[in-house]
């Protein structure tokens, strides 16, 4: 199966690194396709930037989807997920929704590590939107940059033992989530050191997409995710436009 | 003052009917400025054209809302609402939450009239999203085109009281909230026939962006909504680069 | 316009601070009317207060309510709150849930300062009553009366930055409210060294009014806010027997 | 012991017909003491006379509840059940919670049946002010006075029945609680034709008057519910004043 | 009247403790008529006896609660609690959550002390179930022995202080459920030193038991909880078998 | 891999039925190994014979789990899940859980069909358990056996798509679940005539226990699933003791 691999931030070197960990986590039959978005932020950290890419991921997708059999949004913020599942006939995760659905079936209360005070907000709006919140058992932010860089991660190791312990001995997690695309590997290297299961969402999001893939559901024909109507869209990519069936338009209306 | 009224779609119509509802809702000294998306879809109906549409509308702000006072976005989805609360600095409302806001203040429970069973999904993740969804009695989809022409609504008129009077007979809505920017100037028709206060998104959204403009709340400077921090953007028009402090550039890293 | 506002508690000394307030954000056109309770506490701070000021709510709206365009309950345990909006034809706003809703356009998450642990719980009732509750970020209590007099506020205004600073920093609030009605007026003296939005009660409390006055919204026929059925009372004030298109009565059935 | 009945209603035929149903109810060893709201509604049924009868609550218990060792708080209401909670030393239950916690060791989702449509919302506030919202199946409402007067009940009965089956049928009851302080009685009568258990208020709020009384807890030291303070009360019944360690004064400050 | 107490563990000395609280809290005219589970865990301190026990009180119901009139489930968690009223046409009550119930009629909010992290997120999972999360104002976990056995209890009771300060302090608790069926009588030899009332299963589920027994509830004919079917089970406890209406078999099908 | 596939019914119909759709959604490499209950009900649909399942899910575990890499529950109730999970080091799930998150992959929201009206609060109360009650859109339970025995299912399959319209058209769903292990194959057939995505459990539950089973995650040391400690268990089969690393006693304490 061919698994197109999104990353709707503007930086190869990010999808280089999700690549890398798309590619350990697929079954060796997977063909991995990482695209890297056309405009917008190099690393998304502002609900700005996430607007924009909302956009960007649309414009990946019309370009690269036909002729995949399942989509991972490899962006932490899930970003434009159900837009996706609207958008297109083969079935897309996000890697946080994955990350998160996997871990409801390892414990029951989960811990979730995120990078940035900033952001934490817009992970939580994205578990409750999912309807998880009350799995949650805590949150914990780290203030690291070093994860989205070469280089020692000793000290951004050290960060997420102590936010992973601290959401065990006080929140009761039983179960953590290591959230940011960049995160994947990172489970593997600190579970020996971890009291209760790491998962990141890469690993997760691979696979979800490949069961749901060889699942193979129906499109759904009524509801929010039935298929695109005709529709005339003024100057957008055009690719976006053959989705809608229509050359785009440059004159407004 | 000076109000931004922002249209995200790309139909100069629309902004022009929305634009004479949010001029008679709003003080004789407010100015209001009407503009219209750039790119994306003519009415946006569908999740992936209110993706594209999450980019357009931080277009809009960014090239028009320095030298406003307030902004009220005018679509019903309340696109993009909490990134340009983060990007600007001046009160930001959309006209869904501000009618649903001013629901609370008229009734226990409130029903809501959504046009269009296709996108009933997108304003109830709306609503939840606003922590308000135990507030809300019920939802009615209806299913015409009408209020978004010129021309006879007798019909959907019609429509619209039987959902109003099923809230609130079968519900118990106490307030009945008309979604959709061009049902601005609808309430005021049809309340005669209706047993309980009906309200548009426009009418609600200029009067609360004015309130908030007049209290001139600080700007964040902490947490999500703090400004944007200086950043390089890929692609994007001038003006959004400027908002991040840096020329936009065309080369990825 | 003729703004009604209602202090249920029987210190006119309170009363003429909240006018203050009240009249500093009103606008220049609107004329505020304060009245003080005729019976109950000084300053409401029990649960068993708050059960005679409900009362002591209906019979001032009674007898001052008509003739007025709207009305504020300036206490800020929003007291008789939805009976008034029964009682009368004319809006009726609470100020703790005009500043919650408000505050609901400037953050994310609120958080709210109270005076006093004992009240504590009936603010997180009322928020909870309001169906906000989930988007309350934390609450703070401080122990002081010195709001409630004139004389230094050295002391409380510090008390209260440190609970400002509680909340945002450990509970993520976005923006804070400052509960109880003499807390009007703080926000402007602190907000320079807060680092989020400050809301207090009455400010919010009579713009919402302002506004819902101009929105004139039409009166429920049905449901729990409907008119007052004709109904004989027993032993209560002309003015509410009036109320109800009968004499009051003092005989027992 | 000594069980204090409060019909905060002004009605004695109520009251009346309220004792025969707690006499029945009760322990033989019990004494039931009953008494009638001194001002206010004859039969409360807006959110206005419910705001007067807070006060009529206060003022009863003021009076009477002294030498009681438990209180039956006998409007289906619950009317000042936390002030009254906070104001005595003794129990005091509220007959809908009663019923309704009593409901919660009977079947896993509770039916309401409520007499008229204008006073559910109040109701349904109720329940979820109990925190017990998600455990009611359903509600129905019946248009009936039929039970607030002597006379033929096979009307009211009929419709009770019907709402009964309809929330067992539509709604997944497994025990039916039948709201309103003159339904006690009832419950026996139409057990025999409905599916599941059948409760009325003031058989079970008699009930956990009792057991409370006979589990004789603490008085709370802290929190909402700790004793009263000293305080000057303006104009109340000196019974009131007494409660809180003063006589009244009819000076405000 | 008759009252089944069934320790589902296996350990006799347990029995005997509970037994001497259960009639410690029963009326003079209650026969308590302790049993001990058959097999299975001596203490119940995991899911997996959790799950065993759910058999051995199904297996102790069967031979046991014929002649009785009400039964007190005596382990925490309440184990078999719905089947238990499925099976059976008596009143059931377990005694977590009849400490439950009891405890929302004495304070707005409950705080919890457990006995075991480990088990803590069991009796989580057991509020959340009663409808009742939202009522709980905190949780706090004890790690202590000693209340299962005979000896010097100061060390345990220092502990159970020191979590009851913490949930009124930290968490507004405004009354204590001891959870555990050791903890009978604890509340009372406790009680001196705490700021709000503590309650225990034991002494509140007999007390709930016999009061549902007077009421002497409807068994229901619909529902979950419908009289048991005539069934064929396979190698199960001949008293098992004689409820589903047959011999047990030992021929699997 | 080596999956165990546990039908806790004592029916070897139902094992083979069930059987059979786990081999054909097992990938090749997969050896599945199905077990039959050795007690309790050939078809668990009461709360009483789940009470018993529990146990015997633990003995087929105790007994068949070593040597397997991954379980699968294949009980629509889930039975047992969470000891399973804390019992054993490789991953467990249960067919209802499974279809319920992948479900959250495919719509937004999902709507259930459930075989018997008696056991649908059963199924009600494990979403809840799941955190997942806000993702359902909608419950139908269909009466018909005609799914737990071969011959014509004409009859059940026209009852199920009347149930799908339903949920589709009056609660929205845009995927469904069929519930019941002998749903699986169901969802193939019936897909065409659907509008929305159809899932079984079987299929789901073994697709995630493979995924699961590659992910390998490790087993938690703290919190409710942390290995089982060395217990004295009575009068339970040799194997389960075994797994508290002791023989088993028949001599009570």
């Amino acid at each position: 199966m061919r698994l197109l691999l999104v990353n709707s931030n503007t930086s190869e070197f990010v999808t280089g690194k999700v690549y890398d960990a798309a590619r350990a986590a697929a079954s060796p039959a997977t063909q991995v396709v990482p695209v890297t978005g056309r405009f917008g932020a190099r690393v998304i950290s502002t609900r700005t930037e996430l607007a924009i890419a909302e956009h960007a991921t649309i414009d990946l997708l019309a370009e690269h989807a036909p002729g995949c059999d399942a989509v991972v949004i490899a962006v932490s913020y899930d970003v434009a997920l159900w837009a996706a599942r609207e958008m297109l006939d083969i079935p897309v995760v996000g890697i946080t929704e994955s990350a998160l659905l996997t871990a409801c079936m390892l414990g029951t209360r989960v811990g979730m590590v995120v990078f940035g005070r900033r952001v934490l907000p817009i992970y939580q709006e994205r578990a409750a939107q999912a309807g998880l919140a009350n799995r949650i058992a805590g949150w914990r932010a780290i203030e690291s940059s070093a994860p989205y860089a070469a280089g020692d991660q000793r000290e951004a190791d050290a960060l997420t033992l102590a936010a992973i312990d601290a959401l065990v001995e006080q929140d009761g997690a039983e179960v953590v989530v290591l959230t940011g695309a960049v995160m994947a590997g990172v489970p593997q290297r600190l579970q020996p050191r971890a009291p209760v299961p790491l998962l990141d969402g890469v690993s997760c999001g691979v696979r979800q997409a490949e069961l749901l893939a060889a699942l193979a559901p129906a499109k759904p024909r009524s509801g929010s995710l039935a298929p695109l109507p005709a529709r005339e869209l003024v100057d957008v990519a055009p690719a976006i436009g053959a989705f809608f069936g229509r050359a785009s338009t440059n004159n407004k209306e």
